[in-house]
């Protein structure tokens, strides 16, 4: 069983969901053609799945080494297909043509990051966090710095790393020790510890680009106090090629349930050289420009390896003959049916294909949004972009993690026994995708983030513009085959601005209170998108249908939206319940009663 | 962090909620005092945590090995501590006192067993199945074959197994093929290759007893054409001891995701000497005297994982230091408030309280159900108690493992990014506990057997006689303290006879119904179960308040049971609405769709 890439689902989101063409006249778009697109699909699928797929359980399997001299060697294969990685120019899609990418909208950059995750997770972990460290730089880097960086990481020729944590410090930034001198030449002496930093060090790049933060000496305490460093492992020279080694170094690495494939270091600067990006002590919000890039491509991780986890089980379901159909054989003259004819093991892989392709569409529909926030001429449609991106990014890393981890372990429960042993590939999905749940801010955080700063941003500007454009879609839907979907989304809809309206009220009076909601609300929120977006798919396949397309795609379309609706949109109504019982009992014990 | 055994709460359920001493009148129950159990729980609190929890992580990091003459060395440890196991005489516990037991009731042995699963769940697997071999020869076997093996199993001096599995047939056994050619001396030949056999070959045990199913030649295909035979790996002598080496012998063992220290062994039977238990094809019938034995005790490791993997998150949570409450420091002299401060984090903590404890008494109150349906004199309560085994089963082997999971990927979140590293103790919970949702029958296994099999046995006899235990319940109730907890319940309730009403018109008119209802059905079972089951603990601690005792344990129930009925109980009405729904969207897909 090979994976198979999404290609055809693509399309349909890009071409009839999103209807991309419509922008063709906003520059980022204008290189994106549906045929452009189609080719970029194809050549994708056929990348991820034919050169890092194959890779998977390689990494898994050997790890990454480390070696006393510091360095760290990657899985075998990792650097060649990290090199046809870069040949292939797949870095510079998104990138930006100053710098050598080839400029196009991040949405069709979302398809590539996807099939990359499902092929190979810890792989994909590597140019991940480079775009992550382009984009700070981009956004927050001098002229000089912009030129002597972008270029480099636009083509994944270096890599990027982001170095938050320290071993006493993760969520709480304002808690960091790790310490800037200033040299007086404009330089830095970064001195401090940073611990698990993905991709700190390997043997994929001629150098590593570490964005460090870090408090310059009498720098106030607390989160203030913080600015954010360029310290790249070897020093550029006058010509911009890697010169003499810095002061960084790699002490070790973690034992990880998962994504062994990915070198998670502890990283030490010793006096490293460092420079200064952006603002004194401004360094925080420079970092969520890589943070929040980050959190959105978490998120696709969740999606990516469910959609994997989820092609694996349906292969196995098809494959696996035990027991009879509670209707009567349906493989007569086999020792028994293929187990994919059991109503239980159908509920599991159709719970997958609803929660993975609407999913699919909540990451896509928001990347457009963030687009547009650049790309669109019409300042309205630029704001609403950035309050969408600010509102939606903690749902998009939260809901679609804890339901992408939800999805492997349902794959694993397909397989049975053997989805236990590591002869099939759904325990690595199942372990590799835990840590989605977790890094770049827990999604606890992401729920606290949701309700305690971006509900009430501008005024509640973003979710307010959120519930007016699902009004006016239920309002304008007449046609009878949209029912389910309107009255589906309407239903869940009202719950939302139900739990909205009691956080208003219940979480200023008491803020344990929204932070008791928090993860119930986050759900809630993530369940309503996805109905949305089902409505959304469900209108294009119509209109398709409508148009005489005799393609199955779009029956099956309808077929898993309608599940959606009937299946899993359900659970809203204990998400409402429990978030209105407010903080009291959950507070309640004393500390040492745990 | 170590691993504090949970006696004070075993103490309560046995002594306050379930009243054991009610029982004194019965045989089994005679030497079961309170004042013995009480020393009980102690010793088996102290040989857990002293003798099996510090073996738990060196099990996972060494796993066991397999050697070419085809024997099996378990990790490090693990066979000292299986000597100190048997000298503890802590296998007697539950076993007839003819065959050296100790005679008391199973629900005192479901104690020791939960402890022995959260100290060390892959080594307690060992003793584990042995039990459940020695129930198959107890209610199976003939007087010699009693005589000879069971006082060998009751001690644990030797081992048992289960092999049922084979390489193309695990949940459908009708297509098993292990042959048994008779020898006319009353002994047949075992041919045959046997998977996932825990403990299928191991070094701390002098002899193992494996109880395979096979079919005799000429016998019947399917599932009528079975039978069960004794295949020791050593031939006992005329003194009962470990003779002739037998042709059974392991060919390897499984990579797994989990339980590294349990031995999962591919067993192959060459030409065996095995010795027929029970009649002829009619092996299944004794098998599932073992495997219900075994999947209560599967049930069992869903709530022990989840019961370690708290106390390691809670152990984190009042230590970790990092940000603030929302609602002003807690700990101002620190840089931070330990996390638990955070509501977020209560709610995994509560969450994992509420289930452990809510599913520790549905264990327990289940076992008291099975002593009874023995030890009872009034046929009516015998009769109740084998209905409600028979009921129950499915449901505690799948809720509680399904929930226990959950428990451990909230203890894992808990711990943030610390969770995933090996260094901290969470990942091995996970990836152990996940097992208990496969084997024994996997969960949607479960779910068929209750809807297709045990809610329609003996007319619904059990499922009404358990309505009617509800009713009576709440009828009864007037404490107006008892009123949150009385209202919950009865409200499940009566989602759960809707649902249950539902099935029955809509399960005969198609099965696919049944099975689609399935796990909704099951989750909704085990919800109101365990509604009950907080409702019986309230009214227990409330007695004790009432009675004058200050000792906080009662109040911290009630605040546990409180938070039950309001943040987890509101779960009924989703998947009462999911199951509503029908088959119908669910097998709409042709399988070419998947």
């Amino acid at each position: 069983m090979t994976y198979q890439a999404p290609v055809r689902d693509y399309a349909f989101l890009l071409r009839d969901v999103l209807q991309l063409e419509r922008y063709a006249n906003l520059p980022a778009f204008a290189d994106a053609s549906m045929d452009t697109i189609d080719a970029i699909l194809e050549e994708a699928g056929k990348f991820t799945s034919e050169v890092l797929a194959p890779l998977n359980s390689v990494g898994d399997k050997q790890g990454c080494v480390w070696s006393p001299d510091f360095t760290v060697k990657t899985p075998d294969g990792f650097k060649d297909a990290y090199a046809k990685l870069v040949e292939g120019g797949w870095p510079a899609l998104g990138s930006d043509p100053a710098y050598g990418g080839q400029g196009l909208p991040h949405v069709v950059n979302v398809a590539f990051s996807e099939m990359s995750s499902s092929a190979n997770m810890a792989f994909s972990m590597y140019p991940g966090l480079t775009h992550g460290a382009y984009s700070a730089i981009h956004v927050g880097g001098n002229q000089e710095q912009k030129d002597l960086y972008l270029p480099k990481l636009a083509s994944f020729q270096w890599a990027g790393t982001m170095n938050l944590t320290e071993p006493h410090c993760g969520t709480d930034l304002g808690l960091l020790r790790t310490k800037a001198v200033p040299n007086g030449d404009g330089t830095y002496r970064i001195s401090g510890q940073k611990i698990w930093i993905s991709g700190g060090e390997q043997d994929l790049t001629e150098n590593i680009v570490h964005l460090v933060l870090a408090r310059i000496e009498g720098a106030p305490q607390g989160t203030r106090g913080i600015s954010l460093f360029i310290v790249p492992k070897f020093i550029p020279d006058a010509d911009g090629n890697p010169g003499e080694r810095n002061a960084v170094k790699c002490l070790g690495l973690e034992e990880k349930m998962g994504i062994h494939g990915n070198a998670t270091c502890v990283i030490s600067h010793e006096e490293a050289t460092g420079w200064l990006i952006g603002e004194e002590n401004r360094g925080l919000n420079l970092m969520f420009v890589m943070m929040n890039e980050a959190r959105l491509g978490v998120g696709l991780q969740g999606i990516a390896q469910a959609e994997a986890a989820y092609q694996a089980a349906a292969a196995f379901a098809k494959d696996r003959l035990q027991g009879r159909s509670l209707t009567g054989p349906k493989n007569p003259d086999g020792p028994a049916d293929p187990i994919i004819v059991h109503p239980d093991v159908r509920r599991m892989l159709m719970d997958a294909r609803a929660l993975v392709e609407g999913g699919r569409a909540f990451m896509a529909w928001t990347a457009l949004h963030g687009d547009l926030s650049h790309a669109s001429p019409d300042e309205a449609v630029q704001q609403k972009g950035r309050d969408y991106m600010a509102l939606l990014t903690p749902v998009v890393k939260a809901f679609l993690t804890d339901r992408g981890f939800q999805v492997c372990s349902d794959a694993m429960q397909v397989h049975g026994g053997s989805g236990f042993t590591e002869h099939f590939p759904v325990s690595q999905y199942l372990r590799d995708v835990r840590i989605a749940l977790i890094y770049e801010g827990t999604n606890g955080i992401q729920a606290l983030d949701l309700v305690g700063r971006k509900l009430a941003a501008d005024g509640g500007r973003g979710v307010m513009s959120f519930f007016a454009e699902l009004d006016g879609f239920i309002e304008g839907e007449s046609d009878a085959a949209m029912k389910p979907f309107v009255e589906g989304l309407a239903k869940a809809k009202a719950e939302l601005q139900e739990a909205t309206m009691w956080l208003m009220q219940n979480g200023l009076a008491n803020p344990d209170n929204a932070g008791a909601a928090s993860t119930d609300y986050l759900h809630l929120f993530g369940l309503t998108a996805l109905a949305y977006m089902w409505s959304l798919q469900a209108k294009a396949a119509l209109a398709r249908i409508a148009g005489g397309d005799k393609d199955p795609f779009y029956e099956t379309k309808l077929t898993i939206g309608r599940y959606y609706i009937e299946r899993i949109l359900p659970e809203t109504s204990g998400h409402l319940a429990k978030l209105k019982t407010g903080s009291e009992l959950m507070m309640k014990l004393p500390a040492e009663a745990f």
